[in-house]
């Protein structure tokens, strides 16, 4: 069965892609195009085809196609395949009917949205694949690319990830540099407690057994385990089962798609990774036009 | 001796830099940081030590200084190595002595600038050096990050590399898109050329040695050899150097840090690389923060 | 004790205060201030005096700050109390120290601010006031002005309320029209449950005890009961209680300063109130120039 | 017989009704909206009816509609009512058939804008049916939200009221401020009208009756009666009808539903109300989702 | 005696002059300067004086400052003349004394904004002096350049000239469009008048004496006499005055330097002359830098 | 045979026009336009003739049309010629069918846009022709309006000229003032060439025959003779061809219609003209609009 969330398309609504798209495309055509006005002075009929050259996991069609409608109100895209699906090398993802000059035009800012999302997508997957074993779910950071955190998120979601907090408002998450100054994790903990009137959960961050201890002791709602060995994350989850068996647990830093299961396998809850969106490389994609 | 663009500050204007900052600042703290401050309701004086993890060549600063600027006008910065400059691992980039709360609201969106920018000077570096003992140049492309050309471009030239056209309006290439909907390479460069008052360099790219005879014919400034296998290019190489000694050759498509070197002996003036800006991974830097 | 918010300032960062403030200004002097320009054409020291012309909780004063800090730099502004305190009728709130000019071209715009934004606070507090003697909690609800969403929640903290969500985004609530729309409430949180990975709260609005019922049974997180009977608030607290005692209840619906400590005593955790931020009226505030 | 302006519509330009939709919208979908996506991944036809649950005068319909049309470019949205005119309790506002996940999504942010504004005119209306029998005119002041000074002033409008000054560049209304820190009431005056090409008319506040004869003496065209007893205002009147009865005369301050018609059959020409657009309450209106 | 609103200073706010001026810095600057950024890497002591090459009177001289203050917050800049006077040919109109990079990047944007505003203030001048000896005041029209009408308009004020309307929104005049299209004249002055609150001056195109004798019955406040001959506006002076003393006369279309004082002495109140603001040409200003 | 450019539309992407068209409007419809509101209220079907008055060549028809189609979705438009065609006096321009009430609204708008831009094309054309027996280039500078320098230089082109560089980071061009601030033409030319990968040409700036020898020396591409004497043009370009045949040569300063013969005969390649863009009065051009 296929999630539903894999099919959805316009989760970022279309006036908001085609404001990222626009800002995106003023950096390319602020000057209008020299090459293309000056070689095709006349409407040109051409098709677009965006192939994968790597297996990959689509995301960003929304906005790689918000791209050529902004510069061609009548051209006709195609999908070959649906966002959240694997595109073989090869698969043709979706095809650009329409002015050839609008889709040369466009074709370097919609490419390298879609590349981008795509890897990012891809890796995720990549992760997702590695703990398919085990409950575990991978999880995102706020490590995105500035301006583009929602659509990078939405990309990690497409490929099998979740999401973890998307901004500073919507959660608290007390981190090494708040409880180097607060004082003290259960202090810290109470104090936003109080504060909050939904009770959202609150998390912690913890580097080592002591603090895991405190975390436990401040009654925050999922800890996180910082950085640790695998010994240390698996005596800090058998400390925080016993103890509290409603914790959620998360693992960060350092995770790697060759230690990622075995770190599944220690019974945490969510490997958040920034890898994910900070340096998932662009996936190959191919964009060839032909006359009509 | 430093060459001189190493040490400029302020390429691009400390107002678009704002602009920049405060964009992707918003995308954090439009709901405010519910931690910070329902943790730290007074002002909090604080250092932030912001240390490379492993060795890197110093992009962003002046964005990454732009962010806590913002959120606390008497933030201290002090640099403890400038632009351009290979940071080893352990040495403190920048010292950030000022309100607390300040500190720990821009840590996340500073980072990701700067671990960004920082990444693509030093993959840009490590290309620079493959080639150090030939006169080629590495050169970047317009596969970057939606909204940050200028500011990869400029992290791509503080590497030690030089930028290709900044959009599609400040120069002529001529790609395989554009040949295939024109009528031969001979007749499209002199097209532009009628275009054009000062005769800027004008480009064609080519993909086998039949196109680069035509482009050779066609009067263009500069050829490109787009994924071609080396014995190919060599054999381009001679053929435009014999018949036309002022052309300039550049190289894209498939270079990796392992075939640079053998593709600059190849005797061409440019290698311009997409990985440069689109698959250049965050670099690990840290931001501690301590009381004072 | 004041509790920790109370003293807060710059929850909202100033420069989206600066945006606000500036985005404001310009409605109105987008063509200059022909009466102050013409009347004055000089500096023209004076001292603005802020008063509160009837008992208020004071909220906005960051932004009502911004607003004579862009129209002149060098302005002084002297706070006579600190936000979320209350301002007995008479009591100077803020003094300005600038040029007349500036206050007086700035003086509607930041009244306008000012005004609606204690009026919420003040609104809140009142219900705060009421339900004192229990541990419900007020909450504010999305009913907020288009633009000034956090501003106006940061105004209900400072009265002493506290903020339902702030966006679509950041937490699952499950109303009267998704319901009629999906196929059954206990269906509807299964699936959101399933796509969220940290197990944020699900809250599902409820209108009559069959629909409570469901809600048990899909183990939301909180329920709703929207526009009920006291009976029947009384009668969906006992079912809930009953069956399942960490699931959180809300009110919402016709809520008063007459009837809120009645609903407030029938054992709930939370009463949201649309009117805190839709109909809250502006408060009585005076601003007196005098010249230096 | 019906005013002309009641049946107007697109007063404000649709391009600038988009625009304050689209910012209302990104606070609520920036993230997106987790319930309705998660629920609801397929197009859902549907149709939304908009309901008046009390008597009130329609205001804001382009924009409400405006919030759809955003959402979802083929939604089909019927009127049951002009601008302008009164819906009963009951009345179908308007009919909103498209896919219920945009109403959804819209549902929000558009009765935000729909309840205020329709608040404003019903609050106007009120105040000028108590002055029915007059001939006096209901005014608006710029005591508006920040933002949405030209649509809270059509409602006013649509209300039955007229307005006064739009910004501090388009007429010049010398207030108290101003004549604290000028030299006299006649001088203000003089140096104004000297600057002004087209003898715009001059407005003067005045708060007791030796100000009110100095304006007469300024000769400005119109004096505004700011808080003044009633029994003072009838002596204001008479005074400035006998010297220079073409003087317009304006009445502001403390003005009620009890105490507006008084006011009026004073025989002044205006009377100007804050509350009018600063403290009208929203009415009651429910947007109710059927699938089609 | 100079008057009032020559002195004057910031009557477009500054915050206002810094949106304009960033917004055409930014063309100039969105990819850096490279040939200022290569040549000086350096900060560059240096001194720019700006001389005027012919008789002009000063305007737009806040926002030409404002250009450099983005550039180098520490700039020095001191005028050697205020706004509103005239600069004789080799007067250093200001001196600029920073950063010589920030000079030379922003000394193109500045120069063209201040010789454009520049220009006008001089031909508003020119027509001011021709009409001299008569009580005929120059006023401006809205043939502005998008985006500048503030500043053009302040431009007309600072070479004397006065203001006709700012927008669309703060007066009527019914134009022969509007005529074109409506029932005659009378009956949309009476239309207009109905509506507007304060009994704002309504303004009348007529292009005839026919229509001139309609405009008189109609009751409008002012009556422009359009593209008529000298003869022709004569005698519709001569109309109105006997009729309607208090009636405005307006006079437009065709107005010359060569012409304007003979119009002038038919008797009219105000001239309105296009070709202020749009065709009003650069005046020769020069910037030198010196190093210091 | 019509040269390519001349029949190009959309060189400005229209996402661009729209952005410039809506800033505009702005300005004059932020409060609405009381004019046509009042007198129609009704949906008015209307035409609307766009004619020369005079003789122009025609630039700027998509910005114009633009604006109305922002107006009135359902506006239809036919051009009676096309840009860069010369319109003869009482040449239909293009004919606008539509809403009445949106020609009115828009004619003002529309019309400063498209007068200042045929004005630039047509004052182009002047000089264009006048060397229209040479090879001379007429080229444009960087003296345009702030905000519409892609447009005003599509103008130019439209006209029959060609576009010097677009802005400060696409070409090298050291300034009287760059070389005032650095140690010799030689050396900086040098410095620049060292930072830039692509040879770009680099254009130095000479005023006397001292620099034009210096600047032959320093290799530069292109020698710019500023406000030089014809006699020293002369002698200058003699020099260069003499030493460097392959150097192009510019002039500027102080060109007019009558001397740019005279200087072209100089046998120099390209005479760059500010003017162009700072100082071409508006072109006359009437919008009638009748009622269908």
């Amino acid at each position: 069965m296929q999630p539903p969330l894999k099919e959805a398309s316009n989760v970022i609504e279309p006036f908001l892609l085609k404001e990222m798209a626009q800002r995106a495309l003023s950096e390319d055509l602020i000057y209008g195009d020299r090459t293309t006005e000056t070689l095709f002075p006349h409407p040109l009929p051409g098709t677009g085809s965006v192939i994968a050259k790597e297996d990959l996991i689509v995301a960003g069609l929304d906005l790689f196609e918000t791209v050529f409608s902004i510069l061609d109100p009548n051209v006709q895209l195609t999908r070959g395949i649906t966002m959240g699906q694997m595109a073989k090398n090869g698969t043709e993802i979706v095809q650009i009917v329409g002015d050839g000059r609008a889709i040369l035009k466009g074709e370097r800012t919609a490419l390298n949205f879609l590349q981008r999302l795509c890897g990012i997508a891809t890796l995720t997957h990549q992760f997702v694949e590695r703990v398919s074993g085990t409950a575990v779910k991978i999880v995102d950071t706020r490590k995105t690319t500035p301006g583009f955190r929602a659509l990078e998120k939405e990309a990690v979601r497409l490929g099998g990830g979740m999401n973890h907090r998307f901004h500073l408002g919507d959660m608290v998450l007390i981190k090494d540099n708040h409880i180097a100054l607060a004082k003290g994790i259960v202090n810290a903990v109470k104090q936003t407690r109080a504060a909050l009137s939904h009770p959202l959960k609150i998390e912690v961050e913890t580097t080592n057994l002591i603090e895991v201890s405190e975390a436990i002791k401040s009654e925050a709602d999922i800890i996180l385990l910082d950085n640790m060995p695998i010994s240390e994350i698996r005596r800090a989850v058998a400390a925080i089962r016993e103890k509290s068996p409603s914790i959620l647990i998360e693992v960060s830093g350092g995770i790697t798609l060759k230690n990622v299961e075995e770190i599944a396998r220690c019974g945490v809850d969510m490997i958040s990774i920034g890898a994910l969106t900070h340096s998932a490389p662009a996936v190959d994609i191919s964009l060839e036009i032909t006359p009509q």
